[in-house]
């Protein structure tokens, strides 16, 4: 006998969090189709050499390799954006530009296992790539907020900032390691202004960085007041100048396509280390915000710069799906059934009268389950379990007169001997 | 720089091959979840031991296993029918039985690469557990008919068979090793008549093989033919009685519930070696023969027996995604398209009325992409590289008047500065 487990830092999702998933996963992937994004998939294994030398080094210790059966070095994808690289520079010339993609999959990172946090989880990415028009960052940005609309979130505010506004005050105040000032600004909602402070110290700067803090402090709900900021600094940066340029068009392109209440200019969003060249962008649910983003994502001009010698500009963003499900939860947006199913059919004495009822409320788009066994008592358990609201009870008296009896499990009201039609309409699925 | 290459017997999916992938598989779960089978999911990687010891010696060699950070000896699965074993026999107190749950996950396998298998593969199971009664074997088989009825496929045939029916023959013809036999007749396809007899002949049997092949070979659109043939048998063998009994109980509940030319009795079918026990099947396209079975499966009583010595009977069917997905090519049941859209929006000069009118599209719930760059050769260039029926164009005479201009990319037919409704019309989207 073998003992059943899993991985320490790998579950098995049950049907109370594979079903909510499910629905999230369909509901994003209709919002992508809708846009015109196609999925793609890639293998879940490819040659080490792909993965290794990408990502932070935290995420190369944490690769699962190993040597397949013909001695060739393989690993686990740790992301769906080098393996993306890989394939757009693989199949450019099949694809041709631009090319617009969704992914949904799952990555592994031999992570010390630690609560809430697991060593195979599912990452949903989508792109645009291949074109250096803002209109892909509008886009994106009107996929984010349709896609989480979708999911029936009302409230939540779509953070935009440009690297080159960063790069351009950090250029202007006199700080020349812009990467690393920027890995610092990216941790002030951890460490705090004193913690900046001391991490700036460490650099060897100790100059005008409370300039740089109020810089990036500046917030207005109304992008036009933190433009006309912006605007403050004009002609003492190139790369402030671009980024406020940008910025400039993004909201033009972007008039009328989301509430303006859904999005605004936070400059201090720097969205970690040197991948992102141009708009980038988080998302926060305005009732949860300590769940952090749900949605982050900008520009990049280097995808492929392992695989190619062509520059290939592109902007893209990730769903965090487990952080999103959380928040959905939490909102109570999510019901704790553990079946699909709308109705059980529970049979008192004849399963075939049972299936042909079953198969007539299917044909009336109802969602159906039959409890296998003429065994009143462990259905209604069962029905309990999976969380029913509603239950059809069939007896002899139902099939002579070929009716059902609806049973509403929370409220213990009972129709007796009703027919389809009356029923249809006591279910809200009426003409 | 690194080649950009996937290992040999792994592959990416473009998206004219996901397209009609995700398409399929959203039929069916939709059609696994109106008979309330829910979504589970186990991770991809699982204590070696779990894995190991199990399916075929062939399947052993091909597995992929290693040792992760922690030392421990971890492997890749190879189907998703013992991690459900594992699943079921730890989760069994949380989830209640019976239990009905569908998968739809990546497995690997190092086999020696050929034309058309891979090494990593995408398998969808459904699966009825903890329940004896033959209604769950019923509403299988009625899952399998709605699956394909719901794929666009109308010309099908589900066989059947009874591994006691099989047991019980064996028995009355004097052939004492009947796994062995089984796993002979199962190779009567590929080594033909000749083949078996010589293969009997291994094993030491030479009599009564002719009457074997007859039995066998009985076969006939009507299942009450061949129930009235198998029971010329009856009280013979304590196996076959419990066979034929089980049939006729199976068939009386099925009555009504799918089309009687859909399913037949095929007593040749026996599904490869020990795993079954009750009622099996097999699915065949009746305009394409050759493809195979595309969705296969039986009564087991033993899935769980590696991991708890309770007795588990189940029945469950697998559908074959890569063979279905070619048999509705072959049908012309799928289209080429690369991308989800309906229509691709061309700007001539203004991105801004292109962004807008997308969005009214999309209100008006067509899938619309927007070419992102104001650049007319190369967005037609782009057109009719995805495939696109309908393009819309918008240019100054559109935008100043507030309408569209659409064309059909297949017949040239162009509609000049329409207005929403007339195109919503001709796109058949009006009401």
């Amino acid at each position: 006998m073998i003992t059943p487990r899993t991985l320490s830092g790998f579950k098995d999702r049950l049907p109370e969090e594979s079903l909510p998933k499910r629905e999230m996963l369909n509901s994003l992937m209709k919002t992508f189709e809708f846009y015109g994004f196609a999925p793609i998939e890639t293998p879940h294994l490819e040659y080490a050499e792909i993965l290794k030398k990408q990502g932070s080094e935290e995420i190369q210790k944490e690769l699962y390799s190993f040597f397949d059966h013909g001695g060739r070095e393989v690993a686990l994808r740790f992301d769906l954006t080098v393996p993306l690289a890989r394939f757009i520079a693989q199949h450019k010339n099949t694809l041709g530009l631009p090319f617009k993609r969704y992914a949904i999959g799952n990555v592994f990172r031999g992570e010390r296992a630690q609560r809430g946090r697991y060593r195979e989880f599912t990452q949903c990415d989508f792109d645009f790539i291949g074109s250096e028009s803002l209109g892909c960052d509008v886009e994106i940005v009107c996929v984010i907020y349709s896609a989480l609309e979708h999911l029936g979130l009302r409230e939540f505010v779509i953070s935009v900032n440009h690297r080159q506004v960063l790069n351009g005050i950090c250029e202007i105040l006199g700080f020349s390691n812009v990467t690393e000032c920027l890995r610092i600004i990216d941790k002030l909602d951890k460490i705090g202004k004193d913690g900046v402070l001391e991490e700036f110290a460490k650099i060897g700067y100790t100059h005008n960085i409370a300039e740089l803090l109020d810089f990036i402090a500046h917030k207005d709900s109304d992008y036009k007041v933190t433009l006309a900021y912006l605007e403050t600094f004009s002609n003492k940066s190139e790369a402030l100048d671009r980024g406020i340029s940008d910025l400039k068009t993004f909201f033009e392109l972007l008039e009328g396509l989301i509430p303006s209440s859904s999005i605004c200019i936070d400059l201090s969003i720097a969205r970690g280390l040197g991948y992102y060249t141009g708009i980038i962008y988080e998302t926060h649910l305005s009732n949860l915000k300590n769940l952090g983003s749900v949605c982050s994502g900008g520009r990049y001009d280097n995808l492929t710069q392992n695989f190619s010698k062509e520059l290939m500009s592109g902007v893209g963003a990730s769903i965090g799906l487990d952080r999103l499900l959380a928040g959905l939860e939490e909102l109570g947006l999510i019901n704790g059934k553990k079946t699909p199913a709308d109705i059980l059919v529970i049979s008192l004495d004849n399963l075939m009268y049972a299936y042909k009822s079953a198969k007539e409320l299917r044909d009336n788009h109802i969602k159906v389950e039959v409890y296998p066994e003429s065994k009143l008592k462990k259905a209604m358990q069962y029905a309990n379990n999976k969380g029913y609201e509603w239950v059809v009870i069939l007896g002899e008296e139902e099939m002579k007169t070929q009716s059902f009896t609806l049973k509403n499990f929370q409220s213990g009201v009972q129709h007796n001997c009703i027919k389809l039609k009356q029923m249809l309409e006591i279910l809200g699925k009426g003409k």
